[in-house]
């Protein structure tokens, strides 16, 4: 990802937050000819420090957990929110005329060391966690207790967990910072009307 | 990308309207050694027939554009609406309590032959074209015509365009086709309830 010095972000809390706030990643891979693309839920851990792991499961007949531990690490994508940026919103425009169409983004990529995890206990103890975590505004919150066990039994055996050991993690956060402080304030209130609140409070 | 027969969508129709409807998508590129994702507002252009021609640009100092033309296709993925479906939305919850959460999700995947445009008067037409279509819900639009000549001049010698002509279209609509009528239709409620309309629509 091209990422000009004004626009990284590397802050783990920040990048972090991002996951955690948009846990539905791509995971990109190569299998030696082709490129792949899959989209899951994503756990991130932030244990070993300091980029952590990232964990999500598979169906068994996905090939993609088969791929993994090739020479090309994989690449997870977490997108945040985006939105196109009208030159209409610059007050510079008004001066100078002088703007152009943009998008602004934030997004964090995730690059590691990916393994398959095929042990019952540990896929039970992720789903468990994931399943936690993702039910955790809800009320009451479903549990993975709550299926019958033989059910989960069964379930477990058609799929496969990736743990993918992170070595790298960036961020580019495309918030208008190259733009004038008269600029960032009409695009951070363009945003707002626009129900960017996510993009408008990175700003 | 693992597309079970049921999630599969081959409708051009379809396909090219989650395109236009979610034209911030991902380049994915590989240089050799690394996978490489850009996140970039794209235009479809359904010619040539059977599957069109995707167009972006990025800036000269982003070495995407360098690595195009080698044996590995490029990948664009469009994402379009995604939702986490909680099993307590299920109606076979309370039946037989045989369920576990999911997503819901529709993405495209594009692939193609890639060449850089880097003649000034095929890039102006490109940003017109991006322009006229981003600002088409705007009163007014913007137009590139509203900024000075030499600025956009200037502007045009920054950027590349990237062209892709198609070779391969596949749509995941991953939206509980796999479901009891009954849980499709509890699903649906789910969804309104949560503010996902386009996935709504879509089942």
């Amino acid at each position: 990802m091209y990422v000009p010095a004004h626009f990284e972000e590397s802050r783990p809390e920040l990048l972090q937050a991002l996951m955690r706030a948009h846990p539905f990643a791509t995971l990109i891979t190569f299998d030696g000819a082709a490129l792949n693309a899959n989209h899951l839920p994503f756990e991130f851990d932030p244990e070993p420090a300091p980029f952590g792991t990232l964990r999500c499961h598979v169906a068994r007949a996905n090939p993609v957990w088969r791929e993994l531990g090739g020479k090309v690490q994989p690449l997870v994508v977490f997108q945040g929110e985006h939105a196109y940026i009208t030159p209409s919103w610059y007050a510079t425009k008004a001066e100078t005329h002088k703007v152009v169409p943009t998008y602004n983004y934030m997004v964090v990529h995730a690059q590691g060391t990916a393994r398959a995890i095929d042990d019952p206990e540990s896929l039970r103890a992720l789903l468990v966690r994931l399943t936690n975590s993702f039910e955790a505004g809800r009320t009451p919150p479903w549990a993975v207790a709550d299926a019958p066990p033989d059910f989960i039994d069964t379930l477990l055996n058609a799929i496969v967990g990736i743990e993918i050991s992170l070595t790298c993690l960036i961020g580019k956060w495309k918030i208008s910072q190259n733009r004038s402080t008269a600029d960032q304030a009409s695009v951070l209130a363009g945003l707002q009307d626009a129900g960017a609140a996510g993009l408008a409070r990175a700003m």
